[in-house]
């Protein structure tokens, strides 16, 4: 960490900042510039809030020199972590498909999709029991029943079963019938949920970043699951919040070779969140792999027209099944 | 709601999207141009999501003409709400002034706070005491015991107190001792949290804008809160974020002539979050008083370079009261 | 077009209204849902301006239902448009490799650049010749002596030349020299620079897009130029401006899919500028292609250590030559 | 300039870089931490591009210690400038007012909303003969003919003008017509303007912010024009892009307490782009005058409903004569 002073601050100032921080048991550098005075702390800089510092009237900033995550990040961890999905392994160098419809509607829709995606060689199936919705008025999903329906599917066709926890009661339900736990892009800041989640959660964690979260603040909340217990997390980018509107969000696919530096854990892209169309889910599905992500997830529904949600950003079973061969050929070569 | 069909629709295929939309019970008014043919809907569109038609190969795109907040719109309901805070009332001509600390420390730094905001003419108590952090290694609030000294604080002052609820299983603690309960930024969208809030929170909601949510998105969160049984919601703009990072966040002060357009809820401004410079929220206090706002809520802290939390963006107490009856002089002549 | 009235507005303010548009030689299809009054414009709605009828007060809003760009839009031009850059089609099935330095250093540099991505299978040599610098006190550019060095190269290589203009007094020279003149992202909207260069340019232009320009205002740039009389303009992607910070830009390849339905142009991708790393380049540009773009461009530097600017974003040749045929390879199979 | 060297940088690295560093003429102070090397440069750091040192492998990131614009900084001019528009002092106690229409549509147009906002103690005449437009189909302005038609209302009225430059190629007339010539929101990165401007202008610059452009960036485009010896500018912010689509742009009122710290230049609002709807205007106008701007810009237009352009935001001379009276009692108590 470095302290900037303000070109005009007096030496009484500095010296009640420098005794603030070497009362914390910080070592100090100086380094007197020209016009300014820079001074770098030596030690374990981790337990210090810089806003204690930077309320100072004679300073003019911190600079954060370590990553404010530890157990996400790669340097203290330089093998990739390998996520163990009831069986699947997400983050070696097989490709993980995701795929299933955004909301369970009923039995035999699942079943069929289940069916579909398992003989396309999708790897895990997913499903929307719990629904965040915009409106109160929007169908908020079926609920338990959902993850019955799933667990169903997942019997016939071995497919391990990928459904989103939104809120910390459910979590015994969600041990029991859920293979992969997401927590959504609108929780990835609902810091009580991701405590309950790191320390109760048997199993992984896909967490979705927030709509307009940084990479630091999604590796931060990585770090909340981390540091509570659970090591098991994939990230997975949907799309992020920018000013066009022809497209429901934007995909930012920078996301995957910056988070291959910054962190060991698992990527995974979901292209039909972000573009909100279908015919948009292919080419960026294509996109992400060329650019190295472990895993994609797409919205398949074999009415979607029908749909009770998402259907225009949902691809018919027989897309996705030359969309997951492409994507397979497509592993290959990179 | 109006459907916007492509140019390229085929006559069937236009038959069976009207098809579809009458059998929801709802009329269609034809309107042929000269490449594009728009339908109207008449009826109860409010149980229409609009995505089940956009769906179709042959629509274009779906035109919502009515909005979709009915409790929160000012539409239906003409008048002002005056939420009463525990006999303080907000919505009405008095400016609602709310200050107090970040988090609550101690016993003392809260008692103290208290008595110098109610002598400048403070009308509620801030503190936090359960804080969202973006890092789990930051200052995570004193809990319940801050709540206990806020009471303390109320007792002897009579400030009603305004904390913020992270957790459902918090609520009955919140119910006992909050006048006030603030749902925060990122948990605008914890729709679990919000539906619990409404059917079991039996004091007013202080709810603030997510960082990246629009305006709309906003009302809707207000709309579960009413749907769900709780008619005292009160908004609050605390920063959005953009691309400027010289600022903590960007305050939105338009949201203030367009949510009186919109809402009949009443509005306060978070000056403090938004700019995170203690030297911006004087001038932004008095600009969001000159725009209309119904209130504004400052963070207080009587030694801010030793605060646990936001200690840059908090007023000493001698500025507040200075700011406090600049604001108060303002509101007479506006 | 479509107005959409206020639920309150009188009849003889919507007589009004429709009198204003049929005085415009436009007929009106009223559609009246129950709270509110719909009217479907007929005719040639291009040449109104929405704002006009939009500021009437009985006027709730205006929605188009055409696009506003005629000679850019593909529904008017079914087939792609090949660009042909002194015999290098762009556009068509073989994917266009444009490298070269940010700017112009020497002659020896640039020769040398044009040899090595020559040798590796480029296509066009870019580089800067007059550079849009944030800071009056950063090279500017080495101006016009940098163009004859490129000729040179050009001569020596045969690779046809691009470079970005960035005002109308350097026009002739272009015309001269130049065989892909570049617009920057920083003068996408110049309209008076727009109209010069589709009058008065003879060469095909590349047209990057603004940092926070959508899609449409976009094309609505290129129709500037199409309408103005230079039918060959190429799209380049470069990055858009976000929240996130930790890469210079937010590289959108959604666009590539976008565009491609929207317009007949080509579409050439900057992953350099975008990400402003040179670790980036490679997983983008493979990234780009797997999404269907015409082209991509990077910088390439022998020495980027000792650049004169942008070093940090550009490639060694060793790894451009690596990245030329992975792209090449992956074309192939996509 | 502070280097942050990254934790595994090898000995010989480093000295490389320092040995570059020196090189250049600046001094090295080396502050080894427990994981991290930070060093700080000493000297005139302004020449060097942080760029050519964050090229090397060894090297995490460059802290820039000091602003990059200098005759715009403050520390360098602690007193206000006070720009003098042909008699009109912007920048000191007055507050100014300019208001007109959006552009100039006959001489009768302009004529009489100049009487009015003189009546109404209007300080500048504002008025668009050269438009810049999103579509090449829309109206492009009068150009010399609305300039004329402005002297003329300046010469009945006494008010000086304000137009938008938006080539070089206008800059004599400008030079003779127009009292202050602004830089629009599009142009503010054409660097070549700006430098034109800088030379070849003779009268005072009003800059406004590009529509997503930080701060840094607005005053470094001022420092062009000043660097290019024209040493009167004024900076409008007039609204930037974010997600936000209700309104047309999201004011940003923060500007006005940074850049009065970051800067000695006047700053003006102007609320009518921001908003792009009239009822927003007058809240947004007080709450900038609150904040404590110099100055104020709206659109006025005597027949809004027939306006060629930006009609829905303009007021009428009647609302803006009690606007006008409402900023200056609100400046008298701020």
């Amino acid at each position: 960490m470095i302290i900037v002073f303000k070109p005009q601050a007096q030496e009484k100032e500095v010296k009640r900042v420098l005794d603030k921080v070497e009362r914390l048991g910080l070592k100090t550098h100086i380094s007197q510039g020209e016009n300014t005075l820079v001074v770098g702390l030596v030690g374990d800089t981790t337990r210090i809030d810089p806003k204690r510092i930077e309320v100072e009237e004679s300073v003019d900033r911190i600079v954060k020199v370590s990553e404010p995550y530890k157990l996400a990040n790669r340097m203290f961890h330089p093998d990739d972590t390998v996520v163990d999905v009831s069986g699947v392994l997400v983050g070696n160098d097989h490709l993980t498909l995701i795929a299933g419809p955004c909301s369970v509607e009923s039995q035999e829709q699942v079943l069929q999709i289940a069916r579909d995606i398992k003989s396309s060689g999708a790897d895990l199936l997913r499903g929307g029991a719990y629904k965040p919705r915009t409106s109160p008025y929007s169908f908020q999903g079926m609920g338990s029943q959902a993850l019955d329906y799933l667990c169903e599917a997942k019997k016939e066709t071995g497919l391990p079963i990928v459904s989103e926890l939104m809120s910390e009661k459910h979590i015994d339900e969600f041990n029991d019938k859920v293979d992969l736990v997401q927590i959504g892009a609108r929780n990835m800041q609902n810091f009580d949920l991701l405590k309950e989640v790191g320390e109760r959660v048997k199993k992984p964690i896909l967490l979705k970043r927030g709509l307009s979260n940084t990479y630091e603040e999604w590796l931060m909340s990585a770090e909340y699951i981390l540091s509570h217990g659970n090591p098991n997390v994939i990230l997975c980018e949907r799309g992020i919040r920018t000013f066009e509107s022809y497209t429901r969000n934007t995909l930012d696919l920078q996301a995957i070779p910056v988070l291959k530096r910054l962190t060991h854990l698992p990527i995974v892209i979901d292209p039909s969140h972000a573009g909100g169309k279908w015919w948009l889910v292919e080419p960026m599905a294509k996109a992400s792999v060329a650019a190295g992500c472990d895993g994609v997830m797409v919205e398949v529904h074999n009415d979607p027209e029908s749909a009770l949600c998402d259907g225009p950003q949902s691809l018919k079973p027989e897309r996705f099944d030359q969309l997951a061969k492409s994507l397979r050929a497509l592993k290959n070569i990179i």
